[in-house]
């Protein structure tokens, strides 16, 4: 056992089947991370500057974090959070990371807490628990690492053993950064995936705005609906020259329309005008996911759907701080009715691949599982958000395996911006299915040969396929 | 061990808890077997012919088979499925069955893996496990054998220690075949059920004949409501000659109406004259649930609701290749709200007993439980379809047993059209139960001598006292 | 291990989780039961009389009990509950007991069953099992003890270490009984809670007769928005003065709603005046949530909101045996959007403590987590009434530990109406927690000195802290 973490943590109790799972786990460890979707920061790949300081690496940017210490009547000012007017009430970061030292209790059996314990031994070698007592330590051992060569960005990378490295980026993006990466004949893959959300969501910040700069980029007419499609067939190309394998959908549910070509371009029309009602601009956020789909059996690319973050739920936040401060909240969804527009359109295309994600985890069983257990062109993402988590994996394996099988399964995802904590991630993944693989072979349902090419087709082998990389 | 089965498979892996396990499981393993729904075919009983090959007995009916192999591009062309049109694009059993070979490793960890695998070893006597390399092997031992006497319907039936097995037919049914096994002397207890969707439901195909010849067989007036409740009080007592003591009905919802006679009759006519808009086709299902509801209360037959279903959600597979062929996907279901106009009509009626099944397992806890722990004539099914499963199994006890208690339980269904896997499936349940009751026990919070009970009523006694067998 | 209760029940099975579970254990068993919601009768402590018989004590008034029984046939009248009408159809209350204990095994492997057992062997020295043949010894035995001096309600209530004891009282109560505890110069704390259904919910019975007194007991003009709003004030200070520090909402759903004052007055002239259909009664109730939430930023008031309860279910039950004889059922709810409203209006007021509850647990990490887990006005209420079982707490806690952490969550509520049970109920949250607890020690989730830390906030220090006690 080391300082803060146990060598046999999320293994089962029982001897022989932490035996077992350890065993499996063995065989993992040491895989290269294969990172086929994430939020990191292309520019830290580009420049390769060093991280500022402990917090902002590891605090002011964790919406995981930030939640929590609001949630306990910490304010964002005092955390040294930028107000959208630019303001910076707390400047002085030390105070920032003591607050957060004085608070790290609150994270007791989160994941967040396991992410960062791992972070801070295995990366920061502390030896101690982060606290009170302990913040300045931390915070003046941190400080000093990250000044040296070896908490580089491109550095990290490869200490990471990232064998591949996701960025999304928006249609707009122009990728500046992502070619600076391969102008700079730096080995590490980092790749950017197609995110369209800004140009099929009419409610957008700045829709109007991004069609415009749609069109402009691309050089089609992105005021009718045949050369709006013609510039999202022309950005895939420009990401997909970048790297790109995926494409990335946001959506508030995971609605799918399939309307007639004439009936496509006459709601475009309202759309595309400023005058789509709340039902209409639904509506064409479902048309396009159907669209979308449509070009992947084009293009070969792969469709992630992220649906059902209810964002921005406290307008106070938002309006002050603006997204991603920890007030995204999930609600219900479903996917059978949901998606039968875009599945009878495409669904049994070959060569077409959607990975779906939700935050409704009933739907795993009722929905999910059935659907990616028959459907080719279906496959189930991990557990996203709130549910990448130790139970929620667990409630994921045991919810979907029995109807979906592990191959109509997309391997582990971290979908961070926190770059510091991948490894953490991914080796949570990599024990939680060890340990539910042990559990398997143990109850007879599972030989342990097989639990062995499971144990590496889940932890690398099944996102390489799903993304295609 | 033996070659394809661990002795100890889905026991608790904590040794005191294995061995207690074990030592109920000992008790009940060799009770029969009684299976009072499902969808075996009768025809195998009365002709008594012996099964075709391997293919055609274990892989094309099989639609968790079928569902499974598609998901991951495999067509039911290849699988030698027979077209609407009637036309088979594969022929040749035994490269089907070596399709069906080369993707068993996408069945790890599936239901359907634990059922072949005690069908090949218990039955057919296999030693090695199935994959490309054996496929031949297999199909020509389970061929060879399939020829034997000892591998007859009839004698099936008895080595599997059958004590009664419930088949289902529609309302328009002639039994002949449950005459003819009722003819032929046999001792095997071969007991029909009533299951008239397809003259209650406006949806089903040819509905507007079915509802003629419903009219035809029972000699009564099916253009009135009068007359074709009439010929379901007919039908019922027809199939009751036939040894059925339940009826079934299979609906996409639970939902349930009262209305009056006059309602009833005004909505009939406008069914039975074809004018019914969906709104209607949904209320009628609905009236008719509260009918046989009512019919139940008259002639004591129980009543299975199975409710959820969203069948045949890809059309282009069910225009191709008709019904069944795994792509039906459960859905959001509710019961309280749904049940109501029933149960405020019959539901506290000395005598009647209503079994529920569900797709959507969040109704367990929240709906399903409270419901069959109060009203006396609400019983809760056993977990059905997608969650007849190890996981199913342990999240179905653990959600609905603090509420509703064992006694308010059906005990297991096998639910199948696969006659060889019922011994495996019910093997499962009672392997489950073990393990379950056995940590009840460990955990304080049930005696060993209340186990050993409850071992055995789980296995046949609560089968047996809620179909009234 | 006693007659009747293992003495390390509860506890992980697998012996190195068991001595740590036991070990954490060992530190809180002995701690105060803090009871801050529950539904006691003040007048048992006010007037310290023995309690009735076993019958009266244990049966009768336990809606648990009661719908239990009823599932599988037994009449209420049976059971010696009173009719609306005064009429009691079986009297002897011995024969009432005997039915009781002819139907024990019902209760296996329920909560009942636990607490009960609990209450026969450490309050009543049971040393057999109930059941039929030891129904009358058991009789007799409890009743010779109920009507010695140390089974009345309030050496009870020390013997039981009791540090606070909620009872909750409608709008219109005058706290006599509080009074007179006070008055009585009996040292036990006995505090109200503030329950206003019966003045905030248009549909409660006689809501039109509850305004006027509410206007008479305030001195306030009810029949005016503004004057309704002070007669809360005053009774809400009316109540603080007896000991109240929370206020408990009993709403069909957890909608919210925040009107314009002027909408408010004009929803509330239709309210008031009896012209209220049920879109405006869901408003309205909706819209009390936020006022009320507003009055607890005034006045410190921790608020509780149970949700989602569908009360009497069967109108039959009802209409003969009125309210709580077990046949409320639970029923879908939503969180993320219905507390919208309320958040925005008051969410990030600092002071503020709102403690929710639900019937539907696939809100836990869907919802409720997510939101207690970045406001900090939310604070996630225990597992309320069918998930107040070993089951149900761990799957709360599976559910959302993760996302809300155990620090916004508020403790453990007992929440009962049966006195006897409430140290059965504190021990098995306690044996839960600790077992849960062990489980993430041993896992590497969490260190013990942390792990005993939390075994005391989670048994006394939390609830203390929500309910400002």
């Amino acid at each position: 056992m080391g300082a803060l973490l146990d060598k046999d943590r999320l293994f089962p109790i029982e001897p022989g089947a932490r035996a077992l799972a350890r065993r499996l786990y063995d065989l993992v460890r040491d895989l290269p991370i294969v990172s086929p979707h994430g939020h990191t920061d292309p520019r830290w790949f580009a420049r390769d500057e060093p991280f500022a300081d402990p917090a902002e690496l590891l605090v002011i940017p964790d919406h995981y974090v930030l939640r929590m210490l609001i949630s306990q009547g910490v304010r964002l000012d005092a955390l040294g959070v930028a107000r959208l007017s630019g303001e910076r009430r707390e400047t002085d970061r030390r105070a920032v990371w003591r607050l957060f030292a004085e608070h790290y209790h609150l994270f007791r059996a989160t994941p967040t807490r396991l992410w960062l314990d791992h972070t801070f031994e295995t990366l920061f070698s502390m030896t101690v628990p982060l606290g009170p007592e302990t913040a300045d330590c931390y915070y003046d051992r941190i400080a000093e690492q990250l000044a040296g060569a070896e908490f580089r960005p491109r550095r990290l990378f490869e200490r990471f053993n990232l064998e591949v490295l996701a960025t999304t980026e928006g249609a707009l993006d122009d990728l500046a950064w992502h070619e600076q990466i391969a102008a700079s004949g730096w080995s590490g893959r980092v790749i950017t995936t197609y995110r369209p959300d800004s140009v099929t969501d009419p409610d957008y910040e700045g829709f109007g705005d991004n069609l415009r700069r749609f069109g402009e980029v691309t050089g089609c007419d992105t005021q009718s609906w045949s050369g709006y499609l013609e510039a999202h067939r022309r950005r895939r190309a420009f990401f997909r020259a970048a790297g790109a394998t995926a494409t990335d959908h946001g959506h508030p549910t995971a609605d799918t329309a399939d309307l007639s070509p004439a009936e496509a371009a006459e709601l475009y029309a309202l759309v595309a005008g400023g005058r789509a009602g709340a039902g209409e601009a639904t509506l064409f956020r479902a048309q396009m996911l159907t669209e979308m789909a449509r070009m992947s059996v084009e293009d070969g690319m792969v469709m992630q759907i992220h649906a059902g973050a209810r964002r921005n739920h406290s307008p106070a936040i938002h309006r002050l701080f603006g997204r991603d401060k920890g007030f995204d909240m999930p609600g219900r969804a479903s996917y059978v009715d949901a998606l039968k527009p875009m599945l009878d359109a495409v669904g049994l295309e070959p060569g077409l691949n959607v990975i779906v994600f939700t935050l409704d985890e009933t739907a795993y069983a009722r929905e999910l599982a059935p659907l990616a257990g028959a459907y080719p062109c279906l496959t189930l993402g991990p557990p996203w958000w709130f549910y990448d988590s130790v139970e929620g994996m667990l409630r994921h394996r045991r919810a979907t395996v029995e109807t979906a099988g592990f191959y109509n399964t997309a391997g582990f995802n971290d979908d961070t911006r926190a770059f510091p904590s991948i490894p953490a991630r991914h080796d949570v993944a990599r024990r939680v299915d060890c340990a539910f693989l042990a559990e398997l072979v143990l109850t007879g349902r599972l030989r342990e040969d097989e639990a062995a090419d499971l144990a590496a087709d889940l932890a690398v082998n099944l996102a390489r396929a799903a993304y295609r990389l």
